[in-house]
């Protein structure tokens, strides 16, 4: 594919019918997306699933997608469907309708699922992550058919209700024969992707694995007087003791004997790749008001930590009183939420087996692993070199009006693996959330400039990728 | 004081109307505790206090004690007053209306504020920390007064609301002339006293003293997503680790340095009234479901650390997600109660300055302080020849045919050094709590029986520290 100035006239003026289509029906697609934000379909809860996939294929329905739900046994269904097109190429679209829990609610400044606008924005738990990006993606269809017809690419979507609790039942659906053939497409365009602080798009290759567990120390049957301090075990110590022993303070190591033994180092391409730009180090300075990235690192540094290192995070501590002033409490049960995001090769089952080794050897066999996320998800990494790869960039270049930064992997996880690394198809993560879109976090957010822009991403997209040379 | 039969039988004889008064009244006097432990007088919340103390006055002056408020700038009121009686000594009686915070709720059986009667017991928080102590003793005044008549010494009451969180304005009353002048007295009769697994009464001689603080940590502007977790910092990690910093997983002592330094070592009769009964470590296994004492210390070696060691205990631990199932956040902020329970002559501000130091010192600094209750208190000791420990002691065998447990102080804290200590006023534990009682912690009870073994107890206490030689 090359991208010539004539061919670039050519194009948006082939496209502009449809442009003016999404300029024109604004308000209308960010109530479709208000719609679907006002489902509180939290995964972490099991709320709201079915409801929500049943308004997905609602959606998707009145743009001309040929739907189906697919039940998954002990989860909420898949909305899988396709478009068919008039050239031989088949684009996968993939988005999840689920959302992560959006306390602590006091933090919002509106209603997390009032979908409100305000100040150019859309306000709400999963407008970024990933609504937004869903419901972009469906607007475009329903563009390019209102005003050009036939797709030049067969488009297949596949939109999933687990993605923020590790997609555990997805793999029923991509091990069957059927489901092979779904997914095994020419290209897929991940979930989401996000302007950084200087407001280029950011297209992302891959992304890491994870592996969900909490720890749990239960030291007495019931929570004492903290007078029996001196002789009675307490489960808070245990829990601070033991995850003490996972993660050096000094050099942000994983301790775990094993936990780096799989990781594949990063190649050559990768880490040129990372390197074309640092981590804009005082922008998130202030963004997040931090002094500075952990160990003193540069943006530079960052940026490779931030791409390639697995994590060992803790997510949630609990025990005891947590009230306003004092108990004296030994509390009897203490509990933490842990988080590893892991890189290609490691094996999530691996790293609970390390784990649990590990604790017993420290002393902590007392300490119990729940494993909230049933098997975990290994980490997935795109060809930078595959004509989706080409083609999406190129597009965000036209219709940006800016380089974007092409990243070799996403910082997070989704099931990138299971549907799509396992059977060698690239996946390319491109979306409108912006720096600022506080994900996961409160005041969840998109600009709605942005959620227009990524519309039209996807035109330019459908036509680029669909009539360029296999 | 001596204790032949037969002036025991001439006191008991002497004493027969009012023991007779207080088992005829058994229900009123349940029903009047019950009225006080239904008010939710949560001094952690400032709940109900002002109205509480209303109440603590009215059941006093039905009693026949001449009674006063006394304001504290910032906290709730003294009910402080009198019953003149015809002896020289004076007896203070000193308790708390206030409790702890009821919290986790879904861990009681019964409403904590309730006070629900079931199997022979009274359900509810506060019901044994302390106002079944409380009211016992004013059953007691009223039986007497009805039954005898003039009281063969004057007995002064103190009830403060604030005893839970320290008891941070206690020092405005005692550092007054009057004040001063009102609580130096012969002896003090102090809050609480518990049965322990066996039945024996224990009687306790002094009090630890106690400073508590949150510690804070503070990574960043806002929770953000864990795929951030190799570059940004964590409060939880940050918690964690400096937490980890303060006690040593296998001797359990503290390790800020200079903690130790002030501590008396204790006398040989405080370690010879400490070595008469282990705690018996099967009972203790079974009542609190754990394997053993800390450290595999003995039911011996357990009764001395629990007595004589200063401690540093986690109360309570706070950070990120703490729902159901899981949520990939990188949490901002992380808090830790932390209780340190004192022994003489350890000094709170000098323990704060040294946790400071420490803290800064193992890179620390960013972890702040908050001192939740003030200045915290100081231990006391009280001389167990004193003439109102033996009298408390022999009337304990004679009221509950059992030979009681002398301990030469609690292991739990109490005002003790300001009312008592700094003044040389012995002050003696006794009360009607059992070893299940359950303070600070679900299902708190008392017995029925205890509750009316304990107002019996205080008839034979005025009778043998009034008429007993000075």
């Amino acid at each position: 594919m090359s991208l010539d100035p004539t061919s670039l006239a050519a194009e948006r003026e082939r496209l502009a019918p449809a442009l003016a289509y999404v300029e024109h029906h604004v308000d209308r697609f960010v109530e479709r997306l208000q719609r679907l934000a006002r489902m509180p379909s939290v995964s972490a809860q099991a709320q709201s699933l079915p409801e929500t996939a049943d308004v997905v294929e609602e959606l998707a329905q009145a743009v001309g997608v040929e739907t189906e739900q697919v039940p998954l046994d002990g989860g909420p269904p898949l909305v899988i469907g396709r478009v068919p097109g008039s050239g031989p190429r088949t684009l996968q679209l993939y988005n999840h309708y689920d959302v992560q829990p959006e306390d602590p609610l006091d933090l919002w400044d509106s209603d997390p699922f009032a979908a409100e606008l305000r100040d150019g924005r859309l306000w709400g738990r999963g407008v970024s992550d990933n609504k937004g990006n869903l419901v972009a993606r469906l607007c475009a269809l329903e563009a390019w058919r209102q005003t050009l017809g036939e797709l030049p690419l067969t488009v297949s979507v596949l939109f999933e209700g687990e993605e923020e609790i590790g997609s555990p039942h997805l793999h029923q659906f991509t091990s069957t024969a059927r489901g092979r053939r779904i997914v095994t497409v020419d290209g897929c365009i991940w979930e989401a992707g996000y302007k950084d602080p200087t407001g280029r798009p950011t297209i992302s290759l891959g992304c890491k694995g994870d592996v969900y567990v909490e720890l749990r120390a239960r030291s007495a049957n019931m929570d004492l007087h903290s007078s029996w301090a001196s002789v009675v075990p307490n489960a808070a110590w245990r829990l601070t003791w033991a995850l003490a022993t996972l993660k050096d303070p000094t050099t942000h190591r994983c301790l775990i004997p094993g936990f780096y033994d799989r990781v594949l180092e990063p190649n050559a391409r990768s880490l040129e790749l990372a390197d074309r730009e640092p981590l804009e180090a005082d922008e998130y300075r202030e963004l997040f008001g931090i002094d500075g990235f952990v160990h003193g690192w540069d943006g530079g540094e960052a940026r490779r930590h931030l791409l390639f290192d697995p994590t060992c995070t803790i997510s949630g501590l609990t025990s005891g009183y947590q009230g306003p002033g004092s108990k004296t409490v030994l509390p009897a049960d203490a509990t933490a939420k842990v988080d590893f995001r892991l890189v290609p090769d490691q094996d999530p089952a691996e790293i609970i087996r390390l784990l649990r080794r590990h604790l017993d050897e420290q002393g902590y066999a007392d300490v119990e692993i729940v494993e909230i996320e049933g098997e975990g998800e290994r980490a997935a990494r795109t060809d930078p070199d595959a004509p989706i790869v080409g083609a999406v960039v190129e597009t965000a270049r036209a219709m940006y009006g800016k380089e974007p930064l092409l990243l070799p992997t996403m910082p997070g996880t989704g099931p990138q693996f299971v549907l799509c690394g396992q059977f060698g198809v690239p996946a390319v993560g491109t979306g409108v959330g912006n720096a600022q879109s506080n994900n996961h976090a409160p005041n969840e957010n998109i600009i709605v400039a942005d959620f227009v822009e990524g519309i039209k991403h996807m035109l330019w997209l459908f036509d680029r990728f669909g009539r360029s040379p296999a």
